[in-house]
């Protein structure tokens, strides 16, 4: 397989292990070589901050990404600076672990309005971007699949991800692409290439037929439809060359040993993207 | 409400009564004063074509479109010309229900391959054409909702659904708006105004959260987040003035009496379309 990608890119997005806490995450990785770790904060949150990062240095493993900022509409100027303010510790804590890309998930609308929901997530990311500067962090606008748009984000195609990190216009913001929420759109390819160098991240499952849930239905690399070398050509040629997080929601998987999940995870890894 | 669309305009789209069969629907649509009906072929299929036009004429209804044509991806030559085949005989089924469009569901890829399906969708629709307009029916490109790709549908967008309108280049093909499919669509004002008076037909419900299903989990009018008035007006101002259809593909909804449907779906269509 000398088209695979190499195996010192790969990471392990922690929400594909969402049965084990950090501990358990980093000693897999460990245990299954993988170099990288994308850490939740939720996970983070479960033994602090400084317990992350000694587990993490201690076990030799570098930090793709922090998981997530972002949730950035809300209908009262307040509780915007709210979320604004819980960026900033997001900001922080990935600074502090090590990595130099928080990804955002943007946050569905507040109302029907959706056009204000969208102001509000461009006004939010460029509010963020001299505290991200500050602490060395870039912001990774991830757009989720248009399913998602009412109760995850209204950040829905790579289109509207570089239009916002071009009209912020830094190096501090850029693109996430993960393949579950972009493989259908028709300007795909069209949106990687204008990407370029904004792409701060690369994110591999798959989409299976029928798909056995809207939130936990992701699929191992290989199971489903999306032409997964061909998006990581795509994303290389654009000049991305960094990790790549395995991000797999799937109820059935979390279900697993995670020691298997990383077994299969490497394998589907250097057969399939 | 000054601001309501006219119940002239109003269209049973079949599948919102799906428990009833044509003779039913028909019936229904009658007693709730429901003028327009929009029918599907598995049910056109249980009577026959003539026992079909029969009912619906002799109860005075009109006809906003038969659902549905397309499917056109197939691996091979052979097995994409019976496809055009079956959509021949779809446009003389409209022909001969006394409507001028037939909707055009385009149909997943045969293979992760989503480029040639895309490009056999439009050939096949090219291929179309003439014989569409030797029975006076206009085909209109429905984009389906893009968790619809990988098994319905590759035409995920009014952009896609407009690009292939403007290529094949005749008032016999158009598009069709259905809200819950391209309500996301940050494009979707624009793309609706290069419609223009290519738009075929307007189809309404709502997106509910959480969503029951990802089929049959579409809402009643007003119970979710698409903004369907200003959906509506824009359509109207692109030049759209035919009938509305009302299409929920809802288990609930189906599983109570259809009479309480309709009285539902006026209500919700005076108030919120």
């Amino acid at each position: 397989m000398s088209e695979a990608p190499s195996i010192e890119r790969l990471s392990l997005n922690q929400i594909t292990t969402e049965s084990w806490n950090l501990e358990e995450a980093v000693q897999g990785c460990v245990r299954q070589e993988v170099p990288w770790i994308s850490v939740w904060r939720h996970k983070i949150h479960e033994i602090g901050l400084k317990q992350s990062r000694k587990l993490i240095q201690d076990a030799g493993l570098q930090v793709s990404s922090v998981c997530r900022g972002g949730m950035f509409p809300a209908e009262s100027a307040s509780e915007r600076k709210e979320k604004i303010e819980d960026n900033r510790r997001a900001i922080e804590e990935a600074a502090e672990l090590g990595t130099d890309v928080l990804v955002l998930v943007c946050g569905p609308p507040s109302s029907r309005d959706i056009d204000s929901a969208r102001k509000w997530v461009e006004e939010g990311i460029e509010e963020l971007v001299p505290f991200a500067e500050k602490h060395g962090v870039k912001l990774g606008i991830e757009p989720l699949h248009p399913m998602y748009a009412a109760d995850r984000s209204v950040i829905s195609t790579l289109g509207q991800a570089n239009t916002i990190s071009e009209n912020v216009n830094t190096s501090q913001v850029g693109v996430v692409v993960d393949v579950f929420h972009v493989w259908w759109d028709p300007e795909l390819y069209k949106e990687i290439q204008r990407a370029g160098r904004n792409i701060l991240g690369f994110h591999v499952s798959d989409w299976v037929v029928p798909m056995p849930d809207m939130f936990k239905g992701r699929g191992m690399m290989g199971d489903g439809i999306i032409e997964l070398r061909r998006m990581r050509k795509a994303v290389e040629e654009a000049g991305y060359h960094g990790p790549i997080e395995v991000e797999i929601i799937n109820q059935a998987i979390w279900d697993q040993p995670g020691d298997e999940t990383l077994k299969q995870m490497k394998a589907s890894y250097l057969e399939h993207v």
